[in-house]
């Protein structure tokens, strides 16, 4: 096991008729930026739930935080919660908002050209505080530090990370969840699944609770994913979906054990290049990953396609294929297609290795031998 | 699932060579009392690593807080402290020198009788901050905000818990636990495995993750914890284990659930009497819990059969009792015998009964439904 140090202050506050408790959480007299999507939260009366529990704070909302959030339309919110002279966010929503709303708490007392944070990494004094309400389980942001954030301008997704934005609370009621559409829980059950195995899928490091971690996890996933597509007001199973996605990127499973986040960082090119959604590229992604590098990844393969899938083959290379065989026939029956061709697209492979180049990702993955040869394979097989 | 609300907000800094981490996480010009027990910790080189961490600051030391920490001791410490004007404290030690710091912290700003805390649930409005050194993986109290007290005038042990108590840190360097003697090694990991089935072993409540979880726990406490007596200085082996005991009563597993704790509040009271380790009583309690409440606990039974023993008998019953003589076996195997006569005792059944009617615990267990008849019928079987 590698060192490591571990800490996540988030208050989780679980289960119905929540949302109320955020009278508690919220200081009287704040001034709350209220954050938020598309306007479902508006339609599905949470909502209508927070303000009533945000009563006697004075409240700015702003809305059309959409998916990917970008950078032109957060920095609105950056100017109005200066002018407004905020001191407390609300993010309504899944992750988008939720990664927004960081980048938002972030950027208004930054002093300089708040898109530094995330091109030159550059680093915060301070952040104001804030506390979201999750209605849309996929990304964990809910229970982390955090935020992925575009930019139109010129199709860059990047990454930001930074102790200062842990929400100070997140609500988790599963029921404000209902009335999601079908392939936004899809995604979120991706998402979910990805996000594990980017932190399990790598190489044996002695850390064999952080396994059965990740593998409860997964074998959760695989549970649950089908039964809340099939009826989403399953309460119960829309509550592990929602406890699985928050587990699945807190730190917790990641501590002491090396990490890969090579599918992420090639889902993160296709979605600035084709507009897919991040699960959608996920989905595709990591079958092709695990084809390519599964020599790299043997052991672990092993030890997954035995625990997870439960797979007992004539030989080891049938059952890492069988492993992967079933990997994608979950994602494709919880409607996640694993080709581009699902998409009606074709994978303009050289386009993305020139994003990724771009970006400087030229050595991916838990041993860093992830480099554009291997790119190329991988996009070659979606 | 319940709802629930939970935060841990400790900071583990894990791994080899981590004690000099303290200086970064202890404040410059603090005053800190330095708590330890019996004087292992200064045999060992672990004091040493915590002296030169600590340059700089003003140190108080106190030791001979023995397993079982009682008030009495403890008041020598609080007297000290509030003598010496200390405004920190670093325990170093195992979860009897973490409890005590507990209340110590707790005791030395508060404002009238410090038994009231333990006896009268007390609230207490603040404690000084404070830091531990864990050198003993067994209770969880590195990651958690309650502590066991004993009084030995009265043949008290009594529990509290305050979010105020929580370490700031802890340091888990796994090096430092090599010197321990067998039989606490033992006892760490019986109190471990007791800690989840506390948690786990009680009925089906639509928690599938949380199962997984306290199961990924167990397998891992059965598969490293013969490794570790067989060879303390194997660092990966001892590494789960201590990862093990602080996930074990770090407050994850249990979000959402019931929750038993009938086998520790009964193993209190053998401690009491008859000065057995905390383990030791529970490698005794938990097999006979099991064996009169399996009606009760039937369902969870056979899932921990099933999943933690790989049981496949004939017949439900069979199962059970399968999986019964397996966790019995464990204990014994690794040192914890699992009758009062293997430890050359008898059990005073009324002695018994008599102590928990005192400590008013009449109706214990996820149903409340463990009263004195169930007790004795436990207790005739030890």
């Amino acid at each position: 096991m590698f060192n490591f140090i571990f800490q996540n202050p988030v208050k989780i506050v679980f289960g119905k008729g929540q949302i109320a408790a955020i009278a508690c959480e919220v200081p009287q007299g704040a001034r709350v930026l209220v954050t938020y999507g598309g306007g479902s939260v508006e339609k599905n009366g949470t909502l209508a739930q927070v303000r009533n529990a945000l009563k006697g704070r004075a409240i700015v909302e702003f809305g059309g935080i959409g998916p990917n959030p970008t950078y032109e339309t957060l920095m609105k919110a950056v100017e109005l919660g200066r002018k407004e002279k905020i001191d407390f966010a609300l993010a309504v929503g899944g992750g988008s908002v939720i990664d927004g709303t960081k980048f938002i708490v972030a950027a208004i007392p930054f002093d300089g050209e708040p898109w530094d944070i995330l091109s030159k990494a550059a680093s915060i004094k301070m952040a104001l505080p804030f506390g979201t309400v999750l209605t849309l389980p996929a990304t964990g942001s809910e229970m982390n530090c955090g935020a992925v954030i575009s930019r139109k301008e010129t199709k860059d997704k990047l990454v930001f990370l930074d102790p200062k934005v842990f929400p100070l609370f997140s609500v988790l009621d599963p029921t404000t969840t209902y009335s999601l559409p079908p392939r936004q829980v899809t995604n979120g059950i991706v998402d979910s699944f990805v996000h594990v195995m980017e932190q399990y899928l790598t190489f044996p490091a002695h850390a064999p609770l952080q396994d059965r971690f990740a593998e409860s996890i997964l074998q959760t996933l695989i549970e649950v994913g089908p039964k809340t597509l099939a009826n989403p007001q399953d309460y119960d199973a829309r509550s592990s979906l929602i406890w699985c996605a928050t587990m699945a990127l807190n730190g917790l499973i990641g501590q002491g054990v090396p990490q890969d986040w090579s599918t992420h960082m090639i889902g993160h090119e296709l979605t600035a290049l084709y507009g897919l959604d991040h699960g959608q590229t996920l989905a595709m992604l990591l079958p092709a990953n695990m084809r390519v590098r599964q020599k790299a990844k043997h052991a672990k393969l092993l030890q997954y396609a035995h625990r997870v899938w439960n797979v007992h083959e004539s030989s080891e290379r049938n059952m890492i294929d069988e492993a992967i065989k079933q990997t994608a026939a979950f994602f494709e029956a919880i409607g996640a297609p694993t080709t581009m061709k699902d998409h009606g697209l074709t994978c303009d492979v050289e386009g993305v290795l020139a994003q990724l180049k771009r970006h400087n990702l030229t050595a991916l993955g838990e041993r860093r031998d992830v480099t554009p040869d291997v790119f190329r394979q991988i996009l070659e097989l979606i």
